[in-house]
């Protein structure tokens, strides 16, 4: 019997000239699978016609924009995503939904072997090929562009020589990533580090500098995971949807910065998430209301070490699954709202309440009704510098004594 | 001999009264210390006279901004300190020069007694007390508004019985802590933490949402350190105070949060750190080109203790002084240039230069020149996903069992 | 109507002369409160009569000792708790135990007061009263020892005064805190941090130093929790006892060391606690053999931040319910045997099973049957050492430029 | 010109026929470079000899000893090193000073490649291979194991072929690989997890369920470094013998247990490491008594992280060199003495006195002469506990609320 294969697909060059040459060169059918995670662009169904076009045995769309949203990007909003305290995890919240998708297309077709259009020095590979040795490890997996050494002018080609229905004369200079979550962008000219980025480049967001009003929106929480804008209640992808634009007309999201890849390099990278990081504001602000003191200080070791993992490609991981219970009990009562200006590219929080609030206005205040008892105070500054103390004297005596 | 108390003194009416109310209550000479870290607002001289009026015996003013910026706040910017991601340490850092300076003023006139304006619910008394303990466990402390149960009223009515040289009307409806690296306040409409800051409460800082031209600043960094401003080498101090107005000038450095205090409660805290902010994003990108991965990582951690533990008081502890040996390791190569656009309340990073960057082009490029050999990646993605893998198979063959 | 107390009763001289001491003192009722967490000694019925003798209204005992194995021993198993590496937490477990019972006596009886006999300078005192702050913060806390600054003379005097029923001459040269997971000794000559511990001191465990034959012992764990010796399954209590006698019967458990106290001292202690430490030898082993690589590393952190709060008092605490969701999701598959060769002193591990294991051995073999892949090996070096590799060669350039 | 190889040899089967191997496969002229790092076994010139009549054109013995006891075993006694809380990292300390001299080989002879024997399923390639990549980057490196898939019947059928004057019938049923810090032992029949060691295994360590007299020893550190024993000033490397023998003699430092391995399995080991084990538990007894409680606490992470570098390899890393500038700056007080008494497997220490001691005998005695201010304690508490205490009503609220 033929072979199967399945082939994440994008519609874009690369995974189009691949039909044919994996079926060429595997001598096998190709299965073209479109997963739809909000990255906007061509038509869904035009780009599963290109698919057949391209000679796929079948192809497919799956419209995981609620599942993205819901499953993956509010995960890491109760993680306070942010690998190197930056990037809010776009690209890598996305490859293991589609991976998920990629299994299951596999099964419902008795596919053996699995294709993706990444390189080899990326950090791609990794999560398409570490969440398949977790979630089907007896598929085989092909990535065209990195192991049979692929490139875009074989690919050109390849295209003219097969009459593939791709216009190959489309070419952005920019590399691009983009779904619900946010946008990546690497491109020539930003990898002299020096350079700056232009406006060119960007898409989810408006120029910070352009002169406007500032926007005001309350985002509601229940237990770390958002659930309405301004009191109105939405489903998750229509909540990050809103809050793109509204965020994203205001210049919010912008990141400009050198990246440590896992596969051992730097790397310089231009995100755009505008919801993504006017989510996270308001999340992190609402711990500091609702979270007691070590639970919040221990939960930025577990948070750090979370988007390591899933920036590694490690979604499907035993520890992110161990973390997650952690975060999960942290979020029991991360329930309430924050009120943010978004404006010239900064979102601002301006205020915040719950009824799980751990901030007592009877002990914080200065003014009458303070319940805090001070006399309290000195009994636990003596006792609680008394290690340091004792040390400080112990190098004294031992610095005089060496005199 | 009579005993003599040094006093902390900041001109104001707390401290003014402490001096003969101290004499008094403690039947010594007080000797009082004014601290100049960049704070502003009335002479120095005319502070140190009105030390003299309330009947102080001696009265000194120390200029520590110089020694303030440099051995306070630079190794802040090392170590991106950032309290629960938020805040620079604004008060915390000036804590421990203070009380430097006021067992130095001990020594010199044979002081038995320190003494300090703090209350006993905030943070700054366990800073005063825990440096004290460390520098000068002989010495004694006296926290008047704490240990004698002091309060305004008082104040002002022993002030107005003594006669005393200062104005009682005056009364700041905020509490504030300013010095050369920000600006905190706490006030009564703030403690409703749902209500939003209004622009009067700021003064390091214009309002982000004017209009305005964005500037753009190049700051160098020599091992960690910022020594120039577009490239003029420039003093610590003449750094951060030219950097406190431009980027204030841009309403950059604002902060509206609720923080955990070391005393065990929650407090609602606005801060202004024009030059604090932007120089730990500049610091932050920097290191981001210089330093390798898994020094990065753990340098989060290190950074992280460094914050709370001086948040926490514990400036002269020994675990900070040995975290600090590992940062200046790690800062070794944090050599370099940073340029960022400062504008309506948001220092971008546009771009990053240094001789000793690990960002190499070469192996970054997707263009010709490319010198990453992609053929090692397979292997290692086969072996960095086989733990994960060897479990998912586990829990599956467990599941499978169960059933 | 008069207040009532409730007192952690001992049966020893300081609690039994608290009894009258604390009705006369604070005009009130005294419930006296005996809980048995497995302390053996006096029976407890004897004991409640004592009290009762002593002039409690009423006398109460808990027979704890399966919950305490259960609920408080069993959880620091999951956790191989052991403080500064050491301590396996003998009298940090009970405290929060003994806490909880004394909150529902409070209730029982109405009583507004609950009352303990701990001295000031020691970490139980933080036990109880953090705990009864968390479970129960409208009591008032009172102790006698360290409150009214109460001594073994002053309760001597006081109980032939009262000509209370107790033998006042009984006099241990030594501080004893035991129950069923171990025994602590303090005393006077060990104060002497180079003294050596004599045998005399010991009481759970013999003389390593004695000839003898060693014992072998399989223990199972179902998701992390002790529940089988040699394949006979057992109550908690049950397996815990004959592991404390089979394992003291080897002399295993003793340590001897200087310890942290959370009051900002050191001290010494020799602690006994055959059956911790066996369990927590047997239990790490098998998580060797059933978690995965990265959590296992991250879960050491966990592990020891549990073990911190826990010895800190804060059993009760957000942070401790958080790890231990963390702690419960690893020990999913930590089930298996570890087989144990118990001998002078030392419980050694000498072979592991598991249905669960992650061990393969077609993996690990060297010898036919080797399923591994040597050839995804030389990638993998690759990009694993490329940070460091990077580095190197950039400190080298910057060197070479220098010189 | 003739390229040159540089191989790390053992003496053994297959690094003695890698010497023609190499030389046929790569036209390469071979040195042979043998490190003695204390494993003892045959004399070093008979395996120099051994290398000539195997065809190597030169051949060379480095005597390690002192360089690999005090430059390599001692920080890891300052970095308490046991990866896993088990192995003190025999093979893993040996690796880097081997690549070290290897590297020095290749300059003295003008060598472009370096070759070592390890397999590539096993972490010692890595350590070889990233510890050249970081001294040596321009160095090609061949593994014939590995890269040629060499196994041991094709090594004596090439040793028969060429008449090499080696005894091909010789052959231990283990795999072992033995240094001064200890030893290390793979085998067919403990690759089944279940089985227990048998005392043939064992060489370093007599079998401590002998009867026998225990041994007392005294170890003197300065700053961290032992530098004594009994009082008697030693070399690191007679130091470390001395110390392997009478531990040994009472069998300890026996180890047997399942590692994870940074190529991703599990494997088992057993190790001997008698002075390792001794050494360590000296120094974390001697660290009790000299290091403040926080820098203590934080030193655990440090300790951990210092060793899982060391085991995968990355012992010329930036990281590893940050982490001892902590480690080293926390040592400058580890002065001192610590007693052990050696007996039956265990080393139990049962004093440790030092100038630089941070144990204050009055603030920790309850007898006469206590200066411990008990009055404290009350105010810390309340204090201490207040966070959880306030979340703890906070949740009894919201769930009273929610009935």
């Amino acid at each position: 019997m033929t072979e199967k294969v399945v082939l994440a697909y994008s519609g874009g060059l690369d995974t189009s000239v691949a039909i044919p040459y994996l079926a060429e060169q595997l001598d096998a059918e190709v299965i073209a699978v479109a997963i739809d995670v909000g990255q906007g662009g061509e038509d869904m169904e035009v780009i599963r016609q290109r698919a057949l076009g391209c000679g796929a045995v079948a192809a497919e769309v799956v419209d995981a924009r609620e599942e993205f949203a819901a499953e993956y990007c509010f995960p890491a909003v109760a993680a306070n995503a942010l690998y190197m305290d930056r990037y809010p995890l776009v690209s890598a919240l996305s490859r293991p939904l589609i991976v998920k998708h990629l299994v299951a297309a596999a099964e419902k077709h008795g596919a053996t072997i699995v294709s993706h259009g990444c390189t080899g020095k990326g950090n791609d590979q990794v999560r398409f090929e570490a969440g398949l040795a977790a979630l089907a490890p007896h598929l085989k997996v092909v990535a065209p562009a990195r192991d049979f050494a692929w490139t875009r002018d074989k690919a050109i080609a390849f295209a003219e020589e097969k009459s593939l229905p791709i216009d190959v004369t489309k070419k952005s200079p920019y590399s691009i990533d983009q779904n619900l979550w946010g946008r990546a962008v690497e491109t020539g000219f930003l990898e002299d580090i020096w350079n700056g980025p232009i406006e060119d480049i960007y898409d989810y967001t408006r120029n910070p500098a352009e002169e406007r009003e500032p926007d005001e929106v309350v985002i509601t929480f229940v237990s770390g995971r958002p659930v309405a804008l301004d009191g109105v209640e939405k489903s998750a992808f229509a909540l990050v949807k809103e809050l793109n634009e509204r965020a994203g007309a205001q210049g919010i999201g912008r990141i400009d910065m050198v990246e440590d890849r896992l596969v051992g390099i730097k790397s310089r990278e231009v995100y755009e998430s505008p919801a993504g990081i006017t989510l996270i504001a308001a999340h992190m602000e609402l711990e500091n209301v609702t979270i007691e003191r070590e639970q919040a200080r221990f939960k930025r070791t577990v948070d750090q070490r979370w988007g390591e993992l899933v920036y590694d490609g490690l979604w499907f991981s035993p520890l992110k699954q161990s973390l997650e219970a952690f975060i999960a009990d942290v979020q029991t009562h991360v329930t309430g709202e924050v009120r943010l200006t978004l404006h010239a590219g900064k979102a601002t929080v301006t205020g915040r309440r719950s009824e799980a609030s751990l901030y007592d206005f009877d002990l914080a205040t200065y003014d009458e009704g303070d319940t805090f008892d001070q006399s309290n105070a000195r009994g636990f500054v003596e006792l609680w510098s008394l290690p340091a103390k004792l040390a400080a004297a112990r190098n004294e005596r031992i610095k005089a004594e060496a005199e």
